[in-house]
């Protein structure tokens, strides 16, 4: 199963083809000399090197030299240094700059903010500011619903971390979790048109966070708790739900739970058989696996194992007492006490959800699954085990890269469901919202596009954010969770 | 001394202009019958209420009717309906519509976010978040000083304030002082390109606010403390100088004190006295009174007495023991211990700044000033003192008001104080740095237009944060106290 979509390049000097791509992408700036066949010279050494010219053009032509900007997407930093030094070889190439096209980008940061009123003259001033303001500030001091109407709080959502779980690189601290949080919330304005502004707490303890969020949460109109690690998030999580009056959703865990229904629910359709029969085994009982556990029993599916580094998480589990994640689990699931190691609780299984790390499971293990099995490799960025291993075996394959088909990509969810959650003045996201948003998500793709290379829509699908937010909205206010109007 | 640019009107029909302001500024749309004369008596009509016209356009025409949008500032809400009212009476017009500007500019809030980068597709998607954010955070961890450059903390300042001194209001609370923040936020955009955003925080002790400041500090390249009220303001904005390595700055405080100290620099030039001997009457001993103090003294004002509600500060007082503030004026200022009421601090007395509230001085007071007195009746809306009544018997005169002449506005230092702190690293605002935004602040009045009408910079002359930032940044690379870059 080769994407066609992936960027990996092959080349006429044998060497292996390389898997490249945008993030390690740089912008060669080179000077040329002005002699037939030096471009073809030019492009060839850098696809010998490996490289992948995404695009090419001309900056400046004087007689003797062309100077070109060369954007190539390479497979590391390294590999970036290693073309730049392939182009270099070619006869009379001078390098005149090599920039790192993602550190560019992320130069002073990937958001902005700006006015929406021009401040032109004082009597721009006078309604922005003082005096003008005063009046909206007692407007709000007399009736508080009004903060939800004449401040961003209508329309503002924190991207909340402490840092303690940066992707998949771990505790690196909140300085260093800003970048994803920008990136975040960049996300959310583009696809939702959401205003949302990176909250990096330093790191503290649960009571800690929970205070902070409860302290900054007055001008925002919903909390995104991200990249916060377990089981701390789990407790964040439930007691900013339980004392704020706006929505609390942390994306890893319910956003991925989510996503990962909706491609289950189209994967059953493409295999032929109905999700309350199966039996899904989960590896990883973190943030996203308790979430995507939780989701799946809601959403009716038949059986459910988690499997953490140990083995399953069954009620005769004595190790897991401290971690109420994991005994929510042990109590909630797996309703036949299973015991066993996860190869073991693969036999026979119709589901495997990896939500942990590369490599975890081998082709024998698909193999030992039920025919047309469904697995869901999402580990970051290498899955629990390669699509090219398994894809003449498998019912559906999904991971969560973008250079195979069937990404499994939270952007699917949060910014639909916060559309909707503040479009319909919901005061939390509810289960049937989160539902609503799955049935959304799934039935985007509709029946005649429906394959096992396509059970979930494209990030790109405008669609998506539409229908989602105008479920979540319909949950919300059958559910009966919105301020009134 | 009237303002050119006051908006009073007259009328033909003897009713008392009022002192109309866009703040509160309609829109009625109203649909005229189209007769010759109509328009003239539409705005007869208005002008007669006493509504000042700012503008009139024509949305529709069709033949009987003509539909026109009128701008028009009003002196109050009531006003407003007042004006309506009149033009409702004038023959076969139609009130159509009728949009009060002010809390239209504020529906949905004053200030956005947006992205810097496209994301057009995954390749967009791949650098400005996973995998490429990895890259930036992996670098930020490996090197912390890399977060000034790589994220938005470059550029960004916080606005927080716990709404306990919103404008003249009091304390309504943090989702009343929202719209504050907002409209400070993009006048800091506008004015200085600083992304700035609101934090508004739940109300709660001194401890926690400065325990949730240092936790969302990771985000931010500075924080602009406002409408904090006194005393927990000093303590806040000490405590937080001395344990982030950002700057810090309490806007009602340090803000005004530069002001003024720049129009007091200038309006000495005007008198022909110099600073160093004159005795300066402070009326108002909260923070900006306080600040006001120490920045005068550090300019080497000669004498300065405070006055709060009781009479002036002196080391007599045994009531002001709590009040750290107001000890700390006792112990450095008013040299002669003089313990008398405002009056009679007045007398002889140099200069008058209030600080405090509406009517609190007389023409008395001033007459017993000395010749030529300088007077900065800052309290908002209402001064001290309202010019008119001492036009003839001041130096010059100056207030917080953008309809009279010399307005002591802040907008002329917050911007480029933090304009100049970011783009020189510097990790606090000094003593130095406040001096050099003062002398920026003052120079910009040219000596050939220096006039007792014109002792400070206009809000609007963009030439001001350009010179206050490059000589704070100077002054702060002159004190050690900037990063290595």
């Amino acid at each position: 199963m080769t994407s066609p979509a992936s960027s990996t390049q092959s080349d006429d000097n044998n060497s292996k083809p390389r898997a490249t791509n945008a993030a390690f992408s740089i912008r060669i700036i080179a000077a040329i000399p002005n002699k037939p066949g030096n471009l073809g010279r030019v492009t060839t050494a850098i696809g010998a090197a490996g490289g992948n010219i995404a695009s090419l053009d001309m900056i400046e032509f004087t007689g003797n030299w062309v100077i070109r900007a060369i954007t190539v997407f390479a497979a590391s930093e390294e590999h970036g240094v290693e073309i730049t030094k392939a182009l270099e070889q070619v006869d009379g190439v001078q390098i005149r700059q090599v920039v790192d096209r993602t550190f560019e980008l992320h130069e002073g940061g990937a958001i902005t903010m700006g006015g929406k009123a021009p401040l032109r003259n004082r009597d721009d001033l006078a309604m922005a500011y003082t005096p003008g303001v005063a009046r909206i500030c007692e407007a709000i001091a007399a009736d508080p619903t009004a903060v939800h109407r004449f401040t961003i709080k209508k329309n503002t959502v924190a991207v909340v971390s402490d840092g303690t779980a940066i992707l998949g690189l771990g505790n690196l601290g909140p300085e260093a979790a800003i970048p994803v949080m920008e990136g975040k919330s960049l996300l959310f304005k583009e696809f939702a048109g959401v205003d949302a502004w990176p909250i990096c707490l330093k790191a503290g303890t649960v009571d800690e966070i929970v205070k902070a969020v409860q302290q900054i949460a007055p001008v925002f109109g919903g909390i995104n708790l991200e990249d916060i690690a377990a089981p701390a998030c789990f407790e964040i999580e439930e007691r900013l739900r339980a004392t704020l009056d706006i929505p609390v959703f942390h994306d890893d865990q319910h956003g991925t739970a989510v996503v990962v229904l909706a491609a289950l629910q189209n994967s059953a359709r493409v295999v032929g058989r109905s999700i309350n029969n199966m039996r899904v085994v989960i590896a990883g009982v973190g943030a996203a696996g308790v979430a995507v556990a939780k989701i799946l029993l809601g959403a009716g599916v038949g059986d459910i194992i988690g499997v953490d580094r140990t083995s399953a998480i069954s009620k005769s589990r004595t190790d897991i007492a401290s971690n109420p994640a994991k005994t929510w689990m042990a109590a909630n699931t797996n309703k036949n006490n299973f015991e066993g190691s996860l190869s073991e609780a693969l036999v026979d299984a119709d589901v495997f959800i990896g939500l942990s790390g590369p490599d975890l499971i081998t082709r024998q293990d698909v193999l030992a699954m039920k025919d047309q099995p469904i697995v869901f490799a999402l580990a970051n960025p290498t899955p629990e085990i390669m699509p090219e291993l398994i894809d003449d075996i498998v019912g559906v394959i999904a991971t969560g890269r973008s250079d195979y088909p069937n990404q499994i990509n939270n952007v699917l969810c949060f910014p639909g469901i916060f559309r909707g959650a503040l479009d319909s003045g919901a005061t939390q996201i509810t289960e049937s919202m989160k539902l609503a948003a799955a049935n959304a998500i799934a039935e985007t793709v509709e029946t005649h596009e429906l394959d096992a290379a396509y059970v979930i829509p494209s990030a790109f699908d405008r669609r998506v954010v539409e229908r989602v937010a105008t479920a979540v909205a319909a949950a919300a206010k059958q559910d009966g969770v919105c301020r009134p109007s």
